[in-house]
């Protein structure tokens, strides 16, 4: 038990940074007084597509309400992502996932494991389409073994991870708060499941509209083309939106892969096409919706150029004039 | 089905890079006959202990032979690191867990997710101590809703992950195969559970020694000093080993938690002992085993310098007189 609090503190200081600006500290106002809280959005991880980069980390962003840090969406690599964005793990009070695509969820168990090993016993909360509380479960039945060992310290006294964290599952038009920022969520189309099925039922992918003081961001997820999403984004000052280079990536196919049937790279033109945003998509949807500014994350655009994100810029900017950029892992908007 | 197909061809072509020299591929010899297969260590994640890195990745290494690669530990990044070391996730053939604190595991989520979403059915063996197929029966269970889901096309084939994985869980001395490599695990003393006891039979943290034709390598995993593990790494080529500084660590705990007890900070100095490594312990193990050469990682060393670094060289290496380098992430051995 000393040893168990030892390592809590450990923890602590280990977590320390000496960096200048700090995502967990707000500036104070002149005079003295504290400073309203801010709302920031970082995307911690943007690459688009399951098939991990070196450069650009798995989809994971991080909503920021003052000292307050909520995940939304969760890939490989997003632990160590909240240490580059200075962000603790103690200060993350919800995850918030778009659906269960395992580049979007992988990095959960590293959030639930390290919480358990740098002794954060403070709520946390899981929100996410139907199947997140399975995920969540299995998580902690893997966690079983280790948790019971500990450290390895004889009568070393064990929490459980479970007691602390909570899940809630969402459906289309669901609404949640997490702190005063009031969530809505939306269904949209990057699963094609015929409406009404029992398969439609089970599986959604959703769209987040965050409604801070001051500060509205929508986050798109994954998702093709929805009358749904523009609705949610109406009006927004943050739209962060997906966004895949069709033409691109069935080069690439063709390229690496001289032996696929016509057929087989129609099939993915099709996926692609339904599933995800071209840039004149993207730009359709932020103009429709009337934003004041266009985060585009989730890339899927291999090995594209700072020359080639220029051209995506120029596709949406014909449709949507308004300020736009593609964005870098760990920028802060 | 058809898309499904268009997928798997996606995936494979997307993970074909251009890099000049790549793990997958091995040089031809002189006169065109192929080159005996070549037996590599890459350090994929450097960082110890539990709290995240923005530097460094957590602990993670790959065993190449040839074309085959094999985890060794699996933190949380690692898959992002594979595709650094140009090695496709269907290259890796076996997982091999030392223990399973979840620095060294959170990463195997994302090895089974997106394997599953790359379409990636090659068997895959997960070799680690006992509690292993709890751990992989967790993960495969929280799979469970996304794979049924898959891309959310109706009547897409579903591909069940856990029909490719098996696990073996290993106890002390226990000997298995990874290709044409044999391993040895032997007990270690990260933890400290009584010899004999019930927990020390459930709880097992694990150093191994992989012969490869040609080349010994030993990984001691974490440890404190330890006879077996000496005797694991008599004459071994390498010898891959933890580390900590102790003083550095405690330093920081007084610095940013000035109210801790004499008491506390006593347990944290007796923990952090015994179940770690200082440099001059590293020395003694590497000298008493007569190793070739030193890797060190697992570096808990918060902030350290390049400066800092040299000064575990020196204090090393007036216990142990042979090449020895602190490894940084993605270094090549």
């Amino acid at each position: 038990m000393r040893a168990r609090l030892a390592l809590a503190l450990l923890a602590f200081s280990l977590s320390l940074g000496s960096a200048p600006a700090r995502a967990d500290q707000e500036p104070a106002a002149l005079g003295g007084a504290p400073a309203p809280m801010a709302t920031h959005w970082i995307t911690l991880g943007t690459m688009g597509g399951p098939i991990p980069s070196a450069e650009r980390s798995q989809p994971a962003n991080l909503l920021l309400r003052g000292p307050a840090a909520f995940l939304v969406d969760c890939g490989d690599g997003a632990v160590e992502r909240l240490t580059g964005a200075h962000v603790r793990l103690e200060q993350v009070r919800g995850v918030v996932l778009s659906h269960l695509h395992f580049d979007h969820t992988a990095g959960l168990a590293a959030v639930l494991g390290l919480r358990f090993q740098t002794n954060v016993t403070q709520p946390l909360t899981i929100y996410g389409p139907p199947g997140t509380k399975a995920l969540v479960a299995g998580l902690l039945a893997a966690m079983e073994p280790a948790v019971e060992a500990g450290y390895g310290l004889p009568g070393a006294r064990t929490i459980l991870p479970g007691d602390s964290v909570s899940v809630v599952e969402l459906s289309d038009g669901a609404t949640f708060r997490l702190g005063d920022i009031a969530v809505t969520a939306r269904q949209n189309t990057h699963y094609s499941f015929q409406p009404g099925s029992a398969a439609d039922a089970r599986f959604k992918s959703l769209a987040f509209r965050f409604e801070a003081p001051g500060r509205t961001i929508v986050y798109t997820g994954d998702t093709g083309p929805s009358p749904a999403v523009e609705e949610l984004a109406k009006g927004a000052d943050l739209l962060v939106s997906e966004m895949i280079d069709v033409a691109r990536t069935l080069a690439n196919v063709q390229a690496n892969t001289p032996n696929a049937s016509a057929d087989a790279l129609t099939g993915i033109e099709e996926h692609l096409a339904r599933h995800h945003l071209t840039p004149e998509q993207v730009g359709h949807l932020a103009q429709r919706a009337g934003v004041r500014a266009l985060v585009v994350t989730h890339v899927v655009a291999p090995r594209a150029s700072a020359g080639d994100r220029l051209g995506y810029l120029g596709r949406i900017s014909r449709i949507y004039p308004g300020p736009t950029v593609i964005a870098n892992d760990l920028d802060q908007f």
